[in-house]
This record gives C-alpha cells, structure tokens and sequence, in this order.
C-alpha cells in the first residue's frame, strides 16, 4: 500500500500505490496508464480525484501543448497528465499539513506559485517568475505538473478549498472557471454593483462572468455572442440584456443601453480581433477593461481610442489573487446556479468520448465533466 | 477698467478690459487678437500669464483639431485661443474664492472637471464624462476653453498650484509635462523605488518621466529612442542606462539588464506600433505598461502575450489624479532639473516663430518657452 | 406659484412658494412652519419629499446639535429643518440639469462635497474639507443645510439616485442606511466573499451591515448584541450566528468560529468602551475593522494590541464613494431586504410622536418612517 | 568542515562547524557560545553576519521576552540567539536556490512568512497567521529564530537583498529600520509627494521616516519630539520644521502650518498615551496615522474624533510588503544619508557594552552597532 514516509495516510482511507491516469503521447494521443500515485511533500496533500472539468484549454493543450510555456518546451510524450478543474476527497497529508483532514470534499485551483519570486511575494502567484519550475516549487496542475484526469494529484495547501456537503462534485469543478471570472472582475476593483458590465463571448468563463458579476449586484449585465441558446443560458444566469452581434451592433446597442457613455466594465471572453475591437469602443471613459481570452495572432487594435479615454486594460490569467476562494464562497451561499453551464457526464474511462463532446459541441456541450465515481456518470453517457 | 460684478480684484494689480490673445482661424492660422478679458466664476480665479511652454499637442490643435473631441467640433474659426501649459499671477478672484491671493504666482494643470459626473466623483476628473461641456463645469484649457497663449486666463482652483520664489517662470511651466509622467507612474502603482522601469520615447513626457523614475526611486530605469542627443539628455537626468534602437535590440537590452524577465513597468512615450510591441515585450510577467502617447491608426498588436503574462495597459490621458501637485513638489524640492528640457524662449508676440521652432525642432528644440514679460526672453530669440 | 429664474419646473408638477417644514427652536422644540419652498442652481434638484427615515443623529441633532460641527455653532434657533434620510420625487431642476427629469423617483445621500477641495478631488466628498461651508457648496442636508422633515428640499445631482418602481417609499429611505453600511464594508476592502465578518451592534448600520455583507457573499457573518428580538432580525437578514454578549464572551465565540485566529473584518457599530475593546480583540492578524460608531468621551484602547497584530482601523463618516449608489443596486435586485427593519409609519403632521418612538423605541421601533404621502401612513400610526 | 547533504558551498569561504553566538539564558543574561552553524533549506541561504545594529526592541526581548509571541512561550534559557537588524555575507545555498552567489553582501528584513497561509498568499507575510510556527517554513529571525548576534545566521532568500559596493557594512544594517519607516508610509499610500507629513518621536524609526517622507517629496515634513539633539538630526535627516513638545504645542503648531486643517499623514513613532492622542488631534479630516509604536497599557484614546473625522489607523508591524527593498533602493541612490543616526560601533565579543550604550543612551547613543570584522570597530569602542 501507499506510505510513503513522513506522508500521513488513514486506514479508513487506502491509498493504492499504483493508480491510473490517462497520459499524453503525441498530440491528441492519449492513453490510460498505470502510474506511482504521487507523493504530497511539505504543505501539499493528495487529492483522490472525483471529478474532473473539461476546459477548451485541456483540448489545446492534448493537441498543441499549452498556452504558457510547459517546462522544457511542449508536454508531449512525457508522461504529462493533463486536467486542471478537478475536485476530489483529501486522501494523504504532506509532512507537517495540519490545515486538511483525510477525507475532506476539496476544489482546487491551478496555480501554486514558487512563494520565492517577488511577484508571489507581493501575492501575485499567478503571475510567479518561476512557471513552470517544479524545482522552485511552482505548480501549475495540468499545464506544468501532472493535473486532474486519473485517480490522484497533488496539491499545495493553498490551492484547496472546502466543499460545502450541500454542494455536488459536478458543481464543485466549476469552481475554478468561476475564478476565473470572479479573478477578473477583482482586478476591474471588484466594487460592481451598480456598475454597468459587458461580458464578450458565452463560452464558460463568460457565462460565469455574468453569474458573478449579478452576485455582486452589477447592474446591467449585458451578454454578447452569436449563438442565441448560449445567450438564453446568459439570461438563465442573470444577463439583463443579451446581444447577438449577428443581429445587432454591440457598440451601439451597449451606448443606448448606458446613457451614451458605454459600459463601466467589459470582459472580454471571446478573444477574436472583432470582438476585442468591441470592447474598447463600449467602454466609457476612465472604464475598465479585462481581457480573459486572446487570440493567438496578433491583432489590429485601436490603441488610439484606450489612450484618449483613459481605459485601462487587464490581461488576466487564471484565477489570481485567491478569487476561487470567492468564487466558492458566492457558489456555496447559491448566490448563482452555476450547473446551468455543466452539460454532460462521463465516467473517467470515456474521457476521449468526454474530450470530444467539449470539442465539437455534441448536442450544444458547455461543461463536459469526467467522474471517477461511478455513480454519478449520468445517463448522457449512454448516448455513446 | 477689468471690475466684473462678483469679482476680486487689486488696486496693486489693475487688470485691462481688453487683452491680447492669439486667435485660431483656419488650421495652422494664428493672429493676435483683442479680446475681452475673461471673468472668473465660483471656484474660478483669472491668470496672468507669464509663461507658457509649447506642447506637441498645441501643434496638433492648431493643425488640425483637438485629438480630444472639441465642444462642436473641430476649434477652427471659433475664436479659440490655445496653450495649456502655462503658469503665472492671481489677477483677480472669483465669487467666495479666498482659497487664493491676488499677487501669488501660481502653476496650472489642464483639466478642471465637471464635479458632477460618476467620474468626478470619483476623483478621475481628467476622465470626466462631461469633458468638452463648459456649461457643466467642464474646462480644458487649451484644449476645450480659450487656453494660455494669451495674456490672461481663468482657471478652476483646483487646476492652480503655488509656484515657490525659488523656481523660474519657465521651469513652472514645465509641472504640466511633468505632471502626466507622474500621473503615469501614479496609475503604474506609484511605489517604484527599486523597480525597474524602462521609458521608451525621449520626448518631453518621456524625458521627464525618466526624471521623476528617478527622483521616486527607480533602479534601474532605462531610457530608448532614436536620437543620441535626446538619449544624452535622459543621461543627464538619470537614466541608469540609454538604448539607441537604431544599434540595439530594446527587448534583448532590457531582459539581459533585469536578470532575463524584463522590466517590471513600462512608460511608452512614443505612441508607434514597433514601440507598443516592444513595450509588451519587455515587460514582465506581472508587470504594468502605461500608455502616454498614441498612433493615429489601429496598430497590431500582441494581445495575447499582454494576457499569458498578466500584463495591465493604463492608457492615461492628461495629468490626472492630481499628479502636477507632486509634480511640483519633486520641483520644488529640487529634486531634478526639468528645465534640461527647457531649450528655447520667445516672446509672446513671437509665437509663431516658436511654435515653428517646436515643430521643426529647429537648434534641437526640445521644450520653447513663450512668456509674456519681455525680460525673460533669452537671447536665444535673436536666432530669428 | 414657485417659477424661480433659471429653474425649470413642469405645469404638470406644480411646486407651492411656501412649503411646510418642520423648524427646529430651542433643543427639542420642532414646529412646522412655512418656509419658503427652496431654489436649486447649477447642478441641483429640487425634491419633493414623499418619505424620510429617523435615525439616532437625528434625536441627537435636534437634543444637543450635530455630531459633526455645525456653521456657525449649534443648529438651534436658526431656522433649521433636519432630516437627512429621505427619498421622493423631482419637482425642479437647477440651470443646465438635464440628468434628471421632473417626475423621477429618487433617494438621496447626505454629502454633497464643495467639489474643489483636496479631499473632494480625490473622491472623498464626505471628508470635504469645506464642511459646513455652503458658500464653497459644500451641503450636508439635515446636519448644515436643511433637510427632510419638509415638505421639499434641494440636493446636489450627485446626492440623488433613481428609485426602481419596485421600491416603496418607505424602502427607498433605507438606503442612507444601507449606504452607510456599504461604505464600511467598501473601505474595508469591498471584496468579502467568503471572508468573516462581524458586526457589532443590532442597531439599523449594524442590521444593513449584516444584510449588506452577506449580499456580498461574506461567510460567516456574526452579529453581536444585548437585544435578542434584534439579533433575530440580524438572522433574518443574514447573520450565520448571532452573539449575545450578555450570555456569551463575543471574543471567544468569534474566535472559535474562525478557527481560533479571528474574524478577517469588524464593523463595530455600538461604539461603546467595551465593544470596541473586542472589536480590537476579536480581529486577526492583519484584519481590519469599520468604526461606524463612537462613544462620546474618551475611551479606554488596547494600541498596542493593534500595532502588535499589524491591523488597521477605519473611523467612517457617511456614505461615502458613492456607497449608497452600490447599496441602492442590491436593493433594486432584491439581494437583502432592508424593510426588515422598517417598524413604524408616520404622517409628516406627526413628526413629533414618530421621533417619540424612535427615540425610547416604543414598540421595538427600530426605523421609523415619516410620509407626507397621506395613503401610505399605515395603521400603526393609529397607536398614538 | 561544514558541508550539509544539499547544500552548497564554496572552498573560497569556508564555514565553520561551529559558530560564535550569544545566546540568552534568564532575562538580560547573554552569554557567547559555541552553537553548530545552521542549515539552510530550501530557499535559504547562510548568511555570515558582518554587522548587526542594535533596536529597542532587542533590548526588550533580551528583558522580558518579545512583544510578538515566542513560540512555546518565552525565549528564556532557550538557546535563543536575539538580534534582527543585521547584514553580512552569502556563506552558503539551500537546495535549488540559485537567486543568489557566496560572497556576495546582502542586508536582511525580519519576516519570512510561512508562504501557505490566508495573509502571506495575500502578500501580507509580515501578518502571518502562522507566526512563531517554524515548522510551517515562518521565521522571523531574533524573534521567533535566531537572529544575528552570531557569526552566521540562516535566511529565506525572500529576506535577504543585495548590498551595493558603495554602501558601507553599518549603513546596511539601517535598511531594517528604514524599511519600517517606509512600509508606514507605503500603507498610508505611498505617494506622499507634495503631501504634509508629522513624524512623532526622534527614535530611529522616526527619525528615518522624516528621511524617507523628505525623499519621495513630502512637504512639509514635521518632526515632533522632546530631546533638541534628537530634533536636530532630524533636521539634518530634511524635516522642514521641529517641535519641541516641551516648549510648544505640537497640534496647534501642526494646524498653523497646514492652513489650519491638520496633516494629511502622521507617523507616530513615540508610542505614548499623550503622543498618540496629539496624533489624533493633528490628522485632518479624511488623513491616515500610521501607529508604528505602542504603550504597553492600554490608553485612553478619543475614537470619536477618528471617526467624526473619517481618519484611518494603520497599525503596523515590521517591514511588510517588500518595504525593505524599497528603502534600499533609496538608499543605495543616496535618497537620504541613514548614517546620521548610526552613532557607535562595537565588536561582537563586545555586545554587552553595545547593548549598554544602547540602552542607556550613553553619549547619545541613536545606533550602536555591533561588528564582526574587527577592522570595522571604531575607535569609540575603546571609550570603554
């Protein structure tokens, strides 16, 4: 059995020294392997995995590698364990971890900074000087380390959080994306309510951004996209007014709808040369404007128009400054039903059937989730 | 005699009912004009001016227009006089104003907000939502209200700041530039003693933001252009190390010089598409980039290196904040020599020969003085 | 009838010359009177009242003067007419308002800033340092101008906010409360989802600050008092524990429901010797606490405890950055319900028994609200 | 030799085994003692101490223990080794660190926080929650670790900063406490240029806050104090004004020098019931304290004025937010001569005398430091 020294293990709860993950070959090559459970070190624990999210950022990594640098280049045919929103059961404790008890529902965050760099220093772990250096203590799970589709993964302390008992496993891995949006409009200064919010792109962090941004009291909350039943699931999490940019001008339909003047806040989720144009010409002057997509070309952009309205621009990545944490907190008090965007469940074995439905939208996928317990795969496997 | 009903004015300080004030009529028409002088209202005192200094923006207002927008349009045959960076003497106090002594030599900024809008409100009056409305409160001197190439102006109390006997007339004129350098450095964070920060453009904003880097602290700061005079003069105020762009790789200088990660701020005073790319670039993870110039078309640009690197983009506008109070304080204090940048001085009655000296930078003209009281005028004058 | 020059009135809504208000003599003595119906000018309303809220300064103003100095000394026999929670209709606009429109519903704050000292320009317009000063246009209506318990009163256009057809009246003055709630949670940093938060003190701040707080998604959010019928509206509104400090040791409680360390954020809200002692003690390191109330004397403090546990302390004033405009946004989107303090209804004739209630709280007043809007004074005014 | 699995070393600075330190039995009892030169982990570095300055509160926890808690109580008769202000030479790496070389000269700051807590995730380490918890990577060397009366001492790499060439040994130890000064002013916002600043008592700390407050441009800057000598350097450390407490009155002089509103920051660095009420009463309204000092009873303070006033009071502790970094990089440009405060120097074997001097004010002592590179010990150690 799992025991590996100065880790504490419970009887109640067996740990198998072998476990299985799925592994990346080549790119889109994946294959389920038997692999050494991973081993918790200081202030990290091990998390046996019970459900796992599938982000359009785990596709792009199974098939080009990621969009931040993985240590020593691309994650292919090394053994990488992709899947980074993931929550589970603590199974082991690392030496001297008090905070954290065996058998705890946690969700976890992606990024552990190095805790030695002066952007962790200053709390900016997402931002740590030393991605993708495991040797400094760095983690990015799915994207530097091994992350969420197998049976168990480490995580530092910090990026655990409690799951309240009146919360499912599904709901659980969403917390990461609602960080994500909840870490956006924390770097916009957080104080929303009442503030007029534009959200670009219905894809899952857009739609959560809506979510949150009404939990917070922002007022209104306008969603744009192009397809009208992401944008009805929009309206379901609370967007005051929709916009289909195939239907109406975007520009003008945000200035009528705030006196003139354009939005307070835009987040930009959609990331294409179109639609970052959009937001800065909706933003008001002195508005803000975070940019949580991109595209992977660069683009024409009215530099002209930031400068002369004093909009400032926030390029996020991940879920800084423990936004998760809010995230969860807002969830836990059902301050916003974030299932509405989780759509399909499958068991860990059909993760190639799972990874294809969140690629290719079958039947309008958003949120696809793995689980690694049975009983919750849900009838929507069976499609296959 | 100037005695407008509501009005303090000085037997010690008589004020004429007519004053000479240049005039745009046609793009790039200037003439001297008689106008009447201006009353102040509630807030509101009337300067006369000793000093104003050319800015790159006059230029561009008195050819083509405001890159700000112009109540009604563009400020050709409107009677509008232009100048924003001008200091000089309490003439005469507004209704209830006792904030102020007729006599007082006093600095200006150029944006008095509305008071009365979300922007305001907030303390972002260079922001204001009413910008180009007078009849909300709203002044931009020189750009929206009759500004300081003429021989008085009234100015909002908040936009005037005592000059110390130990300061020229001609470097007062200079807190405007040196103004937004801070303000840029303000929304940057302020706290940049032992960060390193990299200016590009040596302009008269770039210049002086080099300046004021340094008098906070800065280390290493680093200056990039294209002129090694200009580069010699950023030398001359502090610059830690200058990098001709012509003979080296910015981006590369920058990384070797600040340990491989680039430079935790950014002050991007030259407003060009290669310039903007460089300033992503050469900043990094976590790092800030202020925008203080501008290209007049949409550029290219690598948005999605300013996203994976958690990259915040400031555009600022004017001098905000009330950055020209600790503008003037670092002035006043000594604590660096702005008139560096100060090159040439005419007369009043020369300004077109001034203005033609900024434009074509004739003899190296970095800032040209004008000024209204003829013993300032330097030598340098007879050049014409 | 009321046509000042300047001022824009509707034949719709027509405004008698003379109004009642109630005026305040010798401490203690109000008589309604007739006073001549107030005149806006720039950027000022004219508001007819419909609802006004009594709240403890109140009592004070009107037993011994304000809390805050007054112009000109004590605000008796000067024909002052307090009352500064109150909500009603547009009735005038002041020259160049075109942000409202007569008819319009609105609440109000108390502050409006002079708009052109330090603290104004940088969005502290309830710190203004012309306080008391109407000729700089500093008003605080109710405390140095006059206020609700009229029938009109004039505001500043930054002093007045839309009030959603789904509000009452009544619930509408609720938002100076709410407001004032929001401002202590918005200086202890805004971002309190998921943090701990206690308030101390059941009184209307301190049951808005509940209810505020847990809009926000602060978790847990502990209220402490002596009154239980109070502590069980705080559970009402949201209190995840409440503390009677009469039956337990507040500083214990809070310390185990933090996981011994304390709670992340104090509003103290009873401003006594003994609360503020374990406001001190209940935070942890590097907490911060909200005063919102004060003892009248000098009181007994643990500094030490303080500066050892590195925590800050804000003493609030008002509403302040714009505060009750975030409060009335989660009131419009039904996050809290604020007329769970809202006990007593009386006409405006009845003033004097409305403040007899709140003032020895009769009946377990805890807000009374006062209407000049015959059809909503409910039947409890039948008490008297 | 010393040469610890994982460690590296240098065979041109070789480490001893064994090392000289004094360590503290019951109160006020030192003794120098052979102790084993410790181990760095990882992200550590061995420092060879080369000079350490003596701070009252040294003085203090050599009497009766550290106003932080000790953990396991008290740190007598512990084998503790006191002192915190300290500079030296890198001896020797931890595993993985590669931020720093042997041999080269580093001052330090006390906190290392433990890096997996709520408030060092937030940046905060100074305030962290496992303070006194080595075990959970926390040290706070002299505090809760051992500190720098020694010849070696170990440092999280995160504490220690590198030493310029042209800054002495003792100038470097000052860092530590010019790093105190600056966080002060960093929480109460940093951008103190053109602002008015009251430094309360001429300790150190005090005296180094007038020296940082004058270098970012405060102005003016207002020593108050009760010893003329003290007063007098701080004149020379750049205060535009001294008061003497004893001879005038400290607020009504603070008022007559802020047009009568008061100053906008205070730094109370005296810690006494009278002290801290004068810094009250000379904040104006919506100004900060920083309380960087503390009376060991609890005082008698009026919080009514703090809140009618809207003031807020950071109490702070130590050296956060990466302020010591900041007060290097000011002084290693020569922002300010620290070294008028260093009045004495003393070798290690001579710590009980320095430790007198320091104590007992002998000759005026401000700053005594202790040395152990012989040649380094002026001649007034031989005032002894």
């Amino acid at each position: 059995m799992y025991n590996p020294a100065g880790v504490k293990t419970s009887p109640n709860f067996p740990v198998p020294e072998l476990m299985k993950a799925w592994v990346l070959g080549n790119p889109d090559e994946l294959s389920l392997r038997d692999k050494p459970t991973p081993v918790p070190k200081r202030a990290e624990v091990l998390v046996r995995i019970d459900a796992v999210a599938i982000c359009a950022t785990d596709l792009e990594i199974i098939h080009r590698g990621s969009p931040a640098s993985i240590q020593g280049g691309l994650p292919f045919n090394k053994n990488f364990t992709p899947g980074h929103e993931y929550m589970g059961t603590i199974a082991a404790l690392g030496p001297e971890v008090d905070e954290f008890e065996i058998g705890q529902r946690v969700s976890v965050e992606i990024h552990a900074g190095c805790g030695q760099c002066k952007r962790c220093r200053q709390g900016m772990y997402t931002s740590c000087l030393n991605y993708g250096k495991p040797e400094k203590g760095h983690r990015a799970n799915g994207f530097t380390t091994d992350g969420g589709f197998a049976e168990y993964a480490v995580n530092h302390i910090n990026t655990v959080e409690h799951v309240p008992d009146t919360m499912s496993d599904a709901e659980a891995t969403l917390v990461v994306t609602a960080g994500t949006s909840m870490y956006g409009l924390t770097e916009l200064g957080g104080l929303v309510a009442g503030e007029s919010v534009v959200v670009i792109g219905p894809g899952p962090i857009g739609l959560l951004a809506v979510a949150v941004a009404k939990a917070l009291g922002a007022s209104p909350v306008i969603l744009t996209g192009t397809r009208d039943k992401r944008l009805a699931i929009g309206k379901g999490l609370g967007a005051d007014r929709v916009i289909n940019i195939s239907e109406e001008n975007a520009v003008d339909v945000v200035k009528q709808l705030t006196g003139g003047i354009g939005a307070d806040y835009v987040v930009e989720c959609a990331g294409s040369e179109a639609t970052i144009d959009q937001a800065i010409h909706m933003t008001n002057r002195g508005g803000k404007i975070c940019l949580a997509a991109f595209p992977h070309e660069s683009v024409t952009t009215d530099i002209a128009h930031i400068v002369r309205n004093n909009i400032y621009v926030y390029g996020i990545r991940g879920e800084g400054k423990s936004a998760t944490r809010r995230a969860m907190a807002l969830m836990a008090e059902k301050k916003f039903d974030a299932t509405k965007i989780h759509t399909h469940t499958f068991a860990l074995a059909d993760l190639p059937t799972a990874l294809r439905y969140a690629r290719e939208r079958v039947e309008d996928a958003i949120k696809v989730v793995v689980t690694t317990r049975q009983t919750d795969v849900l009838s929507n496997a069976a499609a296959e």
